[in-house]
Protein backbone atom coordinates (compact mmCIF):
# COMPACT_ATOMS: atom_id res chain seq x y z
CA UNK A 1 0.00 0.00 0.00
CA UNK A 2 1.34 3.42 -1.05
CA UNK A 3 1.97 6.04 1.02
CA UNK A 4 -0.13 9.41 0.96
CA UNK A 5 3.23 10.80 -0.22
CA UNK A 6 3.35 8.57 -2.97
CA UNK A 7 -0.07 8.81 -4.09
CA UNK A 8 0.70 12.53 -4.53
CA UNK A 9 2.99 12.29 -6.45
CA UNK A 10 1.74 9.44 -8.94
CA UNK A 11 -1.64 10.54 -9.36
CA UNK A 12 -2.80 10.98 -12.51
CA UNK A 13 -6.25 12.58 -12.27
CA UNK A 14 -9.05 13.23 -9.34
CA UNK A 15 -12.42 13.62 -10.44
CA UNK A 16 -15.26 14.68 -7.95
CA UNK A 17 -18.55 13.83 -7.68
CA UNK A 18 -20.81 16.88 -7.43
CA UNK A 19 -23.98 17.32 -5.17
CA UNK A 20 -24.05 13.95 -4.13
CA UNK A 21 -25.81 14.41 -0.71
CA UNK A 22 -29.60 15.49 -0.86
CA UNK A 23 -28.97 17.89 2.12
CA UNK A 24 -25.79 19.54 1.12
CA UNK A 25 -27.78 20.17 -2.02
CA UNK A 26 -30.29 21.93 -0.29
CA UNK A 27 -27.83 24.29 1.78
CA UNK A 28 -25.92 25.55 -1.56
CA UNK A 29 -29.55 25.94 -2.97
CA UNK A 30 -28.47 24.27 -5.98
CA UNK A 31 -30.74 21.73 -7.95
CA UNK A 32 -30.53 17.95 -7.74
CA UNK A 33 -28.79 16.36 -10.26
CA UNK A 34 -30.57 13.79 -12.48
CA UNK A 35 -27.36 11.96 -12.87
CA UNK A 36 -23.89 12.10 -11.66
CA UNK A 37 -21.63 14.97 -12.89
CA UNK A 38 -18.04 15.51 -11.91
CA UNK A 39 -15.23 17.90 -12.08
CA UNK A 40 -11.27 17.46 -11.88
CA UNK A 41 -9.25 18.84 -9.63
CA UNK A 42 -5.37 18.95 -10.59
CA UNK A 43 -2.53 16.37 -8.58
CA UNK A 44 -0.91 19.20 -8.13
CA UNK A 45 -3.64 20.41 -5.19
CA UNK A 46 -3.00 17.02 -3.26
CA UNK A 47 -1.33 17.94 0.42
CA UNK A 48 -0.67 15.09 2.37
CA UNK A 49 -0.74 14.68 6.09
CA UNK A 50 2.11 16.45 7.94
CA UNK A 51 3.10 18.43 4.88
CA UNK A 52 2.53 22.02 5.94
CA UNK A 53 -0.62 23.80 5.99
CA UNK A 54 -3.64 24.52 3.59
CA UNK A 55 -2.65 28.02 2.03
CA UNK A 56 -6.12 30.14 1.43
CA UNK A 57 -5.78 32.45 -1.51
CA UNK A 58 -6.10 36.12 -0.86
CA UNK A 59 -9.54 37.39 -1.21
CA UNK A 60 -10.99 33.35 -1.51
CA UNK A 61 -13.66 32.32 1.33
CA UNK A 62 -12.37 29.12 1.77
CA UNK A 63 -15.29 26.30 2.22
CA UNK A 64 -14.53 22.67 3.41
CA UNK A 65 -16.27 19.80 1.74
CA UNK A 66 -15.24 16.84 3.62
CA UNK A 67 -15.70 13.28 1.27
CA UNK A 68 -14.77 9.76 1.01
CA UNK A 69 -11.83 8.93 -1.62
CA UNK A 70 -11.32 6.05 -3.41
CA UNK A 71 -7.75 5.31 -5.14
CA UNK A 72 -8.39 2.96 -7.70
CA UNK A 73 -6.70 0.23 -8.39
CA UNK A 74 -7.03 -0.81 -12.13
CA UNK A 75 -7.90 0.46 -15.70
CA UNK A 76 -11.84 0.87 -15.93
CA UNK A 77 -13.74 2.05 -18.64
CA UNK A 78 -17.25 1.86 -19.84
CA UNK A 79 -17.85 0.34 -16.24
CA UNK A 80 -21.68 -1.14 -15.67
CA UNK A 81 -23.16 0.10 -12.31
CA UNK A 82 -24.68 -3.26 -12.07
CA UNK A 83 -21.25 -5.02 -11.35
CA UNK A 84 -21.25 -4.01 -7.44
CA UNK A 85 -18.98 -7.07 -6.84
CA UNK A 86 -16.20 -5.63 -9.80
CA UNK A 87 -16.94 -1.56 -8.21
CA UNK A 88 -15.41 -2.78 -4.82
CA UNK A 89 -12.44 -4.85 -6.75
CA UNK A 90 -11.49 -1.94 -8.89
CA UNK A 91 -10.94 0.12 -5.50
CA UNK A 92 -6.89 -0.34 -4.31
CA UNK A 93 -7.48 2.08 -1.10
CA UNK A 94 -9.38 4.82 0.78
CA UNK A 95 -8.47 7.85 1.77
CA UNK A 96 -10.37 11.19 3.77
CA UNK A 97 -10.03 14.10 1.39
CA UNK A 98 -11.33 17.66 2.05
CA UNK A 99 -12.64 19.22 -1.19
CA UNK A 100 -11.31 22.79 -0.70
CA UNK A 101 -13.47 24.90 -2.49
CA UNK A 102 -12.44 28.66 -3.26
CA UNK A 103 -16.32 29.35 -2.94
CA UNK A 104 -17.05 33.17 -4.41
CA UNK A 105 -14.50 32.30 -7.11
CA UNK A 106 -17.16 29.34 -8.10
CA UNK A 107 -19.99 31.19 -7.67
CA UNK A 108 -18.81 33.75 -9.98
CA UNK A 109 -18.12 31.24 -12.74
CA UNK A 110 -21.59 29.66 -12.30
CA UNK A 111 -22.80 32.85 -12.64
CA UNK A 112 -20.72 33.39 -16.17
CA UNK A 113 -20.82 29.60 -17.56
CA UNK A 114 -17.29 29.42 -16.58
CA UNK A 115 -15.09 26.99 -15.68
CA UNK A 116 -14.22 24.81 -11.93
CA UNK A 117 -11.22 24.78 -12.66
CA UNK A 118 -9.75 27.56 -10.74
CA UNK A 119 -12.36 27.32 -7.81
CA UNK A 120 -11.31 23.90 -6.87
CA UNK A 121 -7.68 23.60 -7.98
CA UNK A 122 -5.10 25.73 -5.86
CA UNK A 123 -2.41 23.95 -4.44
CA UNK A 124 -3.04 23.11 -1.28
CA UNK A 125 -6.85 22.65 -2.06
CA UNK A 126 -7.23 18.67 -1.69
CA UNK A 127 -5.73 17.68 1.97
CA UNK A 128 -5.70 13.69 2.31
CA UNK A 129 -5.48 11.60 5.29
CA UNK A 130 -3.31 8.49 5.05
CA UNK A 131 -3.96 5.53 3.40
CA UNK A 132 -6.74 2.92 4.32
CA UNK A 133 -6.70 -0.33 2.91
CA UNK A 134 -9.68 -1.73 1.71
CA UNK A 135 -10.19 -3.93 4.57
CA UNK A 136 -10.98 -1.57 7.21
CA UNK A 137 -13.68 -0.37 5.39
CA UNK A 138 -16.10 -3.50 4.30
CA UNK A 139 -18.67 -1.62 3.00
CA UNK A 140 -18.31 1.95 1.53
CA UNK A 141 -21.74 2.75 2.01
CA UNK A 142 -22.03 2.52 5.71
CA UNK A 143 -18.69 4.72 7.48
CA UNK A 144 -19.12 8.16 8.91
CA UNK A 145 -17.26 10.71 7.57
CA UNK A 146 -16.91 13.52 10.09
CA UNK A 147 -14.86 17.42 9.91
CA UNK A 148 -14.73 19.24 12.92
CA UNK A 149 -12.81 22.72 12.55
CA UNK A 150 -11.22 24.02 16.22
CA UNK A 151 -12.64 20.89 17.41
CA UNK A 152 -16.58 21.88 16.99
CA UNK A 153 -18.30 19.53 14.52
CA UNK A 154 -19.50 20.88 11.13
CA UNK A 155 -19.51 17.87 8.84
CA UNK A 156 -20.62 13.71 10.40
CA UNK A 157 -23.03 12.05 8.16
CA UNK A 158 -22.90 8.51 6.87
CA UNK A 159 -21.67 7.59 3.24
CA UNK A 160 -25.16 6.11 3.22
CA UNK A 161 -26.95 9.11 2.37
CA UNK A 162 -25.49 9.03 -1.61
CA UNK A 163 -27.83 9.77 -3.92
CA UNK A 164 -25.91 7.68 -6.64
CA UNK A 165 -23.84 5.20 -4.98
CA UNK A 166 -20.08 4.01 -5.95
CA UNK A 167 -21.09 1.87 -8.81
CA UNK A 168 -23.16 4.30 -10.24
CA UNK A 169 -20.60 6.85 -9.80
CA UNK A 170 -17.89 4.53 -11.83
CA UNK A 171 -19.69 3.65 -14.47
CA UNK A 172 -20.66 7.48 -15.20
CA UNK A 173 -16.77 8.72 -15.08
CA UNK A 174 -15.78 5.85 -16.71
CA UNK A 175 -18.33 6.61 -19.71
CA UNK A 176 -16.42 9.86 -20.29
CA UNK A 177 -12.73 8.87 -19.02
CA UNK A 178 -10.44 5.96 -18.73
CA UNK A 179 -9.70 5.62 -14.26
CA UNK A 180 -6.41 4.65 -14.41
CA UNK A 181 -4.39 2.82 -11.48
CA UNK A 182 -3.60 5.34 -8.98
CA UNK A 183 -6.74 8.01 -10.08
CA UNK A 184 -8.59 9.57 -7.19
CA UNK A 185 -12.16 9.93 -7.15
CA UNK A 186 -13.84 11.81 -4.57
CA UNK A 187 -17.55 10.76 -3.65
CA UNK A 188 -19.08 13.73 -2.70
CA UNK A 189 -19.47 16.00 0.94
CA UNK A 190 -22.54 16.09 3.39
CA UNK A 191 -24.07 19.09 4.61
CA UNK A 192 -22.63 21.12 6.79
CA UNK A 193 -20.39 22.63 4.82
CA UNK A 194 -18.78 26.55 5.36
CA UNK A 195 -16.00 28.79 5.42
CA UNK A 196 -12.46 28.55 7.58
CA UNK A 197 -10.03 31.25 7.71
CA UNK A 198 -6.46 31.51 8.93
CA UNK A 199 -5.72 30.53 11.72
CA UNK A 200 -7.79 27.55 11.86
CA UNK A 201 -7.84 23.88 12.41
CA UNK A 202 -9.62 20.76 10.67
CA UNK A 203 -9.86 17.54 11.89
CA UNK A 204 -11.44 15.20 9.59
CA UNK A 205 -11.61 11.20 10.15
CA UNK A 206 -13.80 8.12 8.91
CA UNK A 207 -15.74 5.56 11.21
CA UNK A 208 -17.02 2.29 10.86
CA UNK A 209 -19.40 0.79 13.17
CA UNK A 210 -18.60 3.56 15.70
CA UNK A 211 -15.09 2.50 15.60
CA UNK A 212 -12.41 5.37 14.69
CA UNK A 213 -10.33 4.00 11.51
CA UNK A 214 -8.65 6.82 10.61
CA UNK A 215 -8.07 10.96 11.36
CA UNK A 216 -6.18 14.04 9.99
CA UNK A 217 -5.61 17.22 11.19
CA UNK A 218 -4.98 20.68 8.74
CA UNK A 219 -4.37 24.02 9.94
CA UNK A 220 -5.44 27.38 7.80
CA UNK A 221 -2.45 29.35 7.25
CA UNK B 1 12.85 14.31 -26.25
CA UNK B 2 10.46 12.35 -25.13
CA UNK B 3 7.95 10.42 -27.50
CA UNK B 4 4.26 11.88 -27.53
CA UNK B 5 3.44 8.46 -26.14
CA UNK B 6 5.91 8.91 -23.38
CA UNK B 7 4.07 12.23 -22.85
CA UNK B 8 1.04 10.55 -22.22
CA UNK B 9 1.89 8.32 -20.27
CA UNK B 10 3.80 10.84 -18.04
CA UNK B 11 1.95 14.11 -17.90
CA UNK B 12 -0.57 14.34 -14.43
CA UNK B 13 -2.41 17.60 -15.67
CA UNK B 14 -3.52 19.56 -18.98
CA UNK B 15 -4.46 23.43 -18.51
CA UNK B 16 -6.22 24.61 -21.72
CA UNK B 17 -6.79 28.70 -21.73
CA UNK B 18 -9.81 29.99 -22.85
CA UNK B 19 -10.81 32.14 -25.43
CA UNK B 20 -7.29 33.86 -26.07
CA UNK B 21 -8.01 34.82 -29.66
CA UNK B 22 -10.35 37.91 -29.82
CA UNK B 23 -12.01 36.18 -33.60
CA UNK B 24 -12.39 32.86 -31.41
CA UNK B 25 -14.48 34.83 -28.79
CA UNK B 26 -16.62 36.38 -31.32
CA UNK B 27 -17.34 33.36 -33.65
CA UNK B 28 -18.71 31.74 -30.05
CA UNK B 29 -20.74 34.74 -28.97
CA UNK B 30 -18.20 34.97 -25.84
CA UNK B 31 -17.48 37.61 -23.38
CA UNK B 32 -13.69 38.71 -23.40
CA UNK B 33 -12.01 38.21 -20.48
CA UNK B 34 -10.07 40.47 -18.51
CA UNK B 35 -7.83 37.91 -17.34
CA UNK B 36 -6.45 34.57 -19.18
CA UNK B 37 -9.23 31.86 -17.56
CA UNK B 38 -8.53 28.14 -17.57
CA UNK B 39 -9.54 24.76 -17.40
CA UNK B 40 -8.38 21.63 -16.83
CA UNK B 41 -8.46 18.04 -19.38
CA UNK B 42 -7.28 14.79 -17.88
CA UNK B 43 -4.39 12.81 -19.27
CA UNK B 44 -6.42 10.34 -20.03
CA UNK B 45 -8.01 11.90 -22.97
CA UNK B 46 -4.09 12.58 -24.45
CA UNK B 47 -4.31 10.41 -28.35
CA UNK B 48 -0.60 10.49 -29.65
CA UNK B 49 -0.19 9.97 -33.28
CA UNK B 50 -1.19 7.08 -34.67
CA UNK B 51 -2.58 5.57 -32.25
CA UNK B 52 -5.88 5.00 -33.19
CA UNK B 53 -8.78 7.52 -33.98
CA UNK B 54 -10.83 10.37 -32.58
CA UNK B 55 -13.84 8.43 -30.81
CA UNK B 56 -16.77 10.61 -31.07
CA UNK B 57 -19.00 10.05 -28.33
CA UNK B 58 -22.98 9.50 -28.97
CA UNK B 59 -24.89 12.41 -28.98
CA UNK B 60 -22.31 14.78 -29.21
CA UNK B 61 -21.43 17.80 -31.03
CA UNK B 62 -17.89 17.49 -32.23
CA UNK B 63 -15.72 20.53 -32.07
CA UNK B 64 -12.05 20.76 -33.39
CA UNK B 65 -9.96 23.89 -31.77
CA UNK B 66 -6.16 23.44 -32.92
CA UNK B 67 -3.79 25.00 -30.22
CA UNK B 68 -0.29 25.56 -29.68
CA UNK B 69 0.64 23.26 -26.85
CA UNK B 70 3.16 23.81 -24.25
CA UNK B 71 5.46 21.42 -22.93
CA UNK B 72 6.36 22.37 -19.13
CA UNK B 73 10.22 21.32 -18.59
CA UNK B 74 10.26 22.56 -15.12
CA UNK B 75 8.22 23.45 -11.81
CA UNK B 76 7.13 26.79 -11.56
CA UNK B 77 4.60 28.37 -8.90
CA UNK B 78 4.16 32.39 -8.83
CA UNK B 79 5.80 32.78 -11.92
CA UNK B 80 5.96 36.32 -13.24
CA UNK B 81 4.83 38.11 -16.44
CA UNK B 82 7.55 40.27 -16.80
CA UNK B 83 10.31 37.34 -17.52
CA UNK B 84 9.71 36.69 -20.45
CA UNK B 85 13.22 35.00 -20.96
CA UNK B 86 12.17 32.33 -18.06
CA UNK B 87 9.16 31.67 -19.71
CA UNK B 88 10.82 30.05 -22.82
CA UNK B 89 13.04 28.53 -20.44
CA UNK B 90 10.53 26.46 -18.28
CA UNK B 91 9.51 25.40 -21.71
CA UNK B 92 10.68 22.03 -22.72
CA UNK B 93 9.05 21.45 -26.10
CA UNK B 94 5.91 22.39 -27.90
CA UNK B 95 3.03 20.18 -29.33
CA UNK B 96 -0.04 20.83 -31.50
CA UNK B 97 -2.86 20.06 -29.71
CA UNK B 98 -6.38 19.40 -30.71
CA UNK B 99 -8.76 20.76 -27.58
CA UNK B 100 -11.68 18.85 -28.63
CA UNK B 101 -15.00 19.93 -26.61
CA UNK B 102 -18.60 18.31 -26.98
CA UNK B 103 -19.71 21.82 -28.10
CA UNK B 104 -23.54 20.81 -27.04
CA UNK B 105 -22.44 19.19 -23.69
CA UNK B 106 -20.30 22.64 -22.84
CA UNK B 107 -23.17 24.83 -23.90
CA UNK B 108 -25.50 22.80 -21.38
CA UNK B 109 -23.14 23.28 -18.66
CA UNK B 110 -22.69 26.96 -19.33
CA UNK B 111 -25.96 27.29 -18.86
CA UNK B 112 -26.48 25.59 -15.87
CA UNK B 113 -23.36 26.32 -13.89
CA UNK B 114 -21.67 23.43 -14.14
CA UNK B 115 -18.12 22.39 -14.76
CA UNK B 116 -16.82 22.02 -18.26
CA UNK B 117 -15.06 18.90 -17.54
CA UNK B 118 -17.01 16.37 -18.72
CA UNK B 119 -17.76 18.37 -22.35
CA UNK B 120 -13.60 18.80 -22.47
CA UNK B 121 -12.52 15.12 -20.83
CA UNK B 122 -13.47 12.59 -23.13
CA UNK B 123 -11.06 9.54 -24.06
CA UNK B 124 -9.18 10.82 -27.42
CA UNK B 125 -10.59 14.63 -26.76
CA UNK B 126 -6.71 15.70 -27.04
CA UNK B 127 -5.00 14.59 -29.99
CA UNK B 128 -1.48 15.93 -30.23
CA UNK B 129 1.50 15.89 -32.89
CA UNK B 130 4.70 14.49 -32.31
CA UNK B 131 7.01 16.55 -30.01
CA UNK B 132 8.40 19.39 -31.59
CA UNK B 133 11.53 20.37 -30.07
CA UNK B 134 11.94 23.58 -28.56
CA UNK B 135 14.89 25.18 -31.04
CA UNK B 136 12.58 24.58 -33.99
CA UNK B 137 10.08 27.49 -32.64
CA UNK B 138 12.15 30.18 -32.18
CA UNK B 139 9.37 32.11 -30.99
CA UNK B 140 5.99 30.67 -29.98
CA UNK B 141 4.45 34.21 -30.44
CA UNK B 142 5.55 33.95 -34.38
CA UNK B 143 4.26 30.43 -35.55
CA UNK B 144 1.02 29.45 -37.84
CA UNK B 145 -0.91 27.27 -37.12
CA UNK B 146 -3.22 25.42 -39.28
CA UNK B 147 -6.16 22.72 -39.10
CA UNK B 148 -8.16 21.39 -41.87
CA UNK B 149 -10.88 18.71 -42.42
CA UNK B 150 -10.72 16.61 -45.70
CA UNK B 151 -8.17 18.70 -46.70
CA UNK B 152 -10.27 21.86 -46.26
CA UNK B 153 -8.84 24.63 -44.44
CA UNK B 154 -10.87 25.44 -41.50
CA UNK B 155 -7.92 27.08 -39.01
CA UNK B 156 -5.19 29.02 -39.75
CA UNK B 157 -3.91 31.95 -37.92
CA UNK B 158 -0.41 33.27 -36.42
CA UNK B 159 0.00 32.82 -32.87
CA UNK B 160 0.78 36.42 -32.81
CA UNK B 161 -3.06 36.86 -32.39
CA UNK B 162 -3.09 35.30 -28.68
CA UNK B 163 -4.58 38.06 -26.53
CA UNK B 164 -2.50 36.76 -23.55
CA UNK B 165 1.15 35.76 -24.26
CA UNK B 166 2.84 32.91 -22.81
CA UNK B 167 4.94 34.62 -19.63
CA UNK B 168 1.15 35.87 -18.64
CA UNK B 169 -0.49 32.47 -19.22
CA UNK B 170 1.72 31.02 -17.32
CA UNK B 171 1.49 33.64 -14.40
CA UNK B 172 -1.52 33.15 -13.79
CA UNK B 173 -1.58 29.54 -13.63
CA UNK B 174 1.17 29.15 -11.73
CA UNK B 175 -0.71 31.68 -9.08
CA UNK B 176 -3.57 29.08 -8.85
CA UNK B 177 -1.68 25.54 -9.52
CA UNK B 178 1.71 24.96 -9.91
CA UNK B 179 3.34 23.86 -13.03
CA UNK B 180 4.85 20.66 -12.83
CA UNK B 181 7.69 19.11 -15.13
CA UNK B 182 5.34 17.15 -18.43
CA UNK B 183 2.33 19.32 -17.73
CA UNK B 184 0.67 20.58 -20.85
CA UNK B 185 -0.52 24.32 -21.72
CA UNK B 186 -2.93 24.82 -24.20
CA UNK B 187 -2.59 28.31 -25.66
CA UNK B 188 -6.38 29.06 -26.94
CA UNK B 189 -7.61 28.22 -30.44
CA UNK B 190 -8.10 30.86 -33.85
CA UNK B 191 -11.34 31.16 -35.31
CA UNK B 192 -12.67 28.53 -37.50
CA UNK B 193 -13.77 26.20 -34.90
CA UNK B 194 -16.77 23.77 -36.40
CA UNK B 195 -17.75 20.65 -36.27
CA UNK B 196 -16.35 17.19 -37.49
CA UNK B 197 -18.08 13.80 -38.09
CA UNK B 198 -17.23 10.00 -38.40
CA UNK B 199 -15.29 9.45 -41.20
CA UNK B 200 -14.32 13.30 -41.23
CA UNK B 201 -9.97 12.96 -41.29
CA UNK B 202 -8.28 16.15 -39.49
CA UNK B 203 -5.06 17.49 -40.62
CA UNK B 204 -3.25 19.60 -38.11
CA UNK B 205 0.14 21.28 -38.29
CA UNK B 206 2.70 24.29 -37.01
CA UNK B 207 5.24 26.66 -39.56
CA UNK B 208 7.10 28.97 -38.99
CA UNK B 209 8.09 31.41 -41.59
CA UNK B 210 6.81 29.41 -44.18
CA UNK B 211 8.62 26.48 -43.36
CA UNK B 212 6.48 23.45 -42.03
CA UNK B 213 7.57 22.48 -38.72
CA UNK B 214 5.49 19.33 -37.96
CA UNK B 215 1.85 17.96 -38.98
CA UNK B 216 -0.78 15.23 -37.65
CA UNK B 217 -3.48 13.60 -38.87
CA UNK B 218 -6.67 12.23 -36.93
CA UNK B 219 -9.70 10.32 -38.17
CA UNK B 220 -13.07 10.48 -36.46
CA UNK B 221 -14.74 7.52 -35.49
MG1 LIG C 1 -17.02 18.29 -3.30
MG1 LIG D 1 -14.15 22.47 -14.93
MG1 LIG E 1 -9.57 25.44 -26.46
Amino acid sequence: MASATALRNNCRKIICIGRNYADHIKELNSARPKQPFFFLKPPSSILPPNSGPVLRPRGVNLHYEVELGLVMGKTIRDFDAADEKGAIDAIESYIIAIDLTARNVQEEAKKKGLPWSIAKGFDTFCPISNIIPRSAIPDPHNAKIWLNVNNESRQNDSTELMLFRIPRQLQDISRVMTLEKGDIVLTGTPKGVGTVVEGDVMTCGLSVGGKEIDEARFEVK
